[in-house]
């Protein structure tokens, strides 16, 4: 074939799709950090008497509706908030805005891979600092690569840690560029940082209705920041990137926080009995504040058990790269499903 | 503000969303091309019997149930097919695959404007070369060019013309680059260019359910291609871009030709009568193939008439560039819609 792509496009590996059972399989799925519990009931409400209408015409560009929701679950400013097809598509939009080549993005390791991936994508330059062993942030030499864009997963995956405001703001007042502070998991966290968006111009905070809000299938994600430098990101954004339908759906389950809030007690609940439950067959766990725990077995091997999970009926994440390949991510599901998943863990232990 | 952004970002204009009343308003929106009739009844039966289930869980990555139906329905093999949050994304997904600074895209005017958007936010380079006053295709221009991506879009916006299978066919053969063929337009249309995808390695066909299929509001557009040109754009798109509600919702109605077929047929009866209607009033009217008239007054100046319309409750679309700012886009509407244009035209003319 005739050189069409560009050649860091030819370069990239194809994507490789996770793994999806089909919704009515009898497949415990704890692989993909989706919520246990189903979208608040105002959601099907939405689109039980949703108006063909606002399916003819074009949606609003601003996703103004879904906007308003934010601004006064949140108490920010709608025009503080930029709304993406997932908070997926809102990386997207601050690497487009943001990098090239000759420019650094910088983030610590392990974390989301589609920083990386995106930053590929742009031919701008990758930085790469890994975590202590303990997951302490190496703020000294983010600070020293200051890059174009900085990210910070925060809780991050796979680790499931939280980096404190504290070092998030010594961060910001150091870099020169942004700073995107990730907060897909913050639902399931102790605290946030949006207070910093406030503080320092080239913060940005993204959240996501994936998790927290239990809506993954939805693709609503949004990003909170100063509006000058949203407007950058308005820039290469597509003019109707939300559909009218999740624009209202979304609007209702973020206008529904106490049924967020409560899905997310009983998952930090869940949380904190199924780190016990794993401690007790001798895994390493380390502490999470997302709905998801990083686990290390001790006395077997972390594919091994991946596989025999798998072929049980269980899926969990195990990552290949070094680092990580000794580990497994595990999403915290209901009760039930974590107690399936310890009794088989127990039986392969033995 | 810091340099946060590209310089080229910097460069470019902000995004300026059209007019769009409230679908409760009493305004004739004859602006966006949007179809005057609702979507397919079996929409709503998807809406009224979506389970939950679905929002929770991350959706199929390649929209796999869309992607059967558009399969089934225009008889290309699934895999030919990619699926995109509106064409606009799927333009978006050629041009970042394939174009950046020192590459070419190239492409007729006037015409869609967002090919030239596109274009700079990857700080390609921008070739555009006119039609002539009748719009014919300046074949041996774009020869000359060759772009790395060459856009035609067929029918034609805001022009309403058709580029003949046999002139693209030319074009393919003689392009070393990818040529995208927008037909956004063509279920309005006679002919389409299907057929050349199968013939070239390097052509890709881009269709949207926004016009024929009356969903605007719902963002889903497809391209189809050879599955080797689909792979680079799968390497630039977001992995889970298409929502579980839009895809099911999709595959109905793409299942549903028949009732986009008669929807199509009402309106190019109303295109046509529409057509006499303002040759009546003395303007002169392009041949369509599209659900939009490209018209010239001869007696009064365009932007006048644009104004005098939307005081009066009517919006249609102006365009200030040089080249067509003695012109109207008008959307063909309901008999009725277009019978008050008419006679509310005929009243400024006096």
């Amino acid at each position: 074939m005739n050189e069409y792509f560009r050649a860091n496009i030819d370069a990239m590996a194809g994507y490789v799709p996770g793994e999806q059972p089909q919704p009515n399989s009898q497949i415990i799925k704890l692989n993909s950090n989706e919520n246990p519990y189903p979208p608040s009931p105002a959601v099907l409400e939405v689109l039980r008497n949703f108006d063909a209408e606002w399916l003819r015409r074009y949606p609003n560009p601003f996703a103004q509706e879904f906007r308003c929701a934010v601004s006064e679950a949140l108490k920010v400013p709608a025009d503080w908030i930029i709304v993406g097809n997932g908070s997926d598509e809102v990386l997207n939009l601050v690497i487009r805005a943001c990098a090239e080549p000759g420019r650094k993005v910088v983030y610590p390791t392990p974390t989301y891979v589609l920083y990386s991936t995106l930053t590929q994508m742009q031919s701008a330059e990758i930085v790469e600092i890994p975590y202590t062993e303990d997951y302490r942030l190496p703020l000294a030499e983010l600070i020293g690569a200051n890059g174009s864009v900085t990210f910070i997963a925060s809780p991050n995956s796979p680790s499931g840690h939280m980096v404190s405001t504290d070092e998030l703001r010594k961060l910001a007042s150091n870099l020169s560029g942004v700073l995107v502070i990730d907060e897909a998991y913050v639902d399931f966290a102790e605290e946030n940082a949006l207070s910093l968006v406030a503080e320092f111009e080239n913060v940005i905070a993204i959240r996501t209705l994936s998790k927290g809000y239990s809506l993954a299938g939805l693709r609503l994600g949004f990003a909170i920041a100063n509006p000058q430098l949203l407007s950058g990101l308005y820039k290469v954004k597509d003019s109707y990137n939300i559909d009218a339908i999740a624009c209202t759906i979304g609007a209702a389950a973020m206008s529904d926080q106490a049924y967020k809030n409560a899905c997310a007690e009983k998952v930090k609940r869940s949380r904190t009995k199924l780190a016990a439950d794993l401690k007790q067959l001798n895994f390493q766990v380390w502490d999470s504040q997302a709905n998801f725990l990083l686990v290390q077995p001790k006395e077997k091997n972390a594919e091994y058990l991946y596989q025999s999970l798998k072929s049980r009926g269980i899926l969990v994440r195990y990552f290949p790269q070094p680092g990580v390949n000794d580990k497994l991510r595990i999403t915290v599901g209901t009760d039930e499903q974590n107690q399936v998943l310890v009794e088989t863990l127990s039986k392969l232990m033995e």
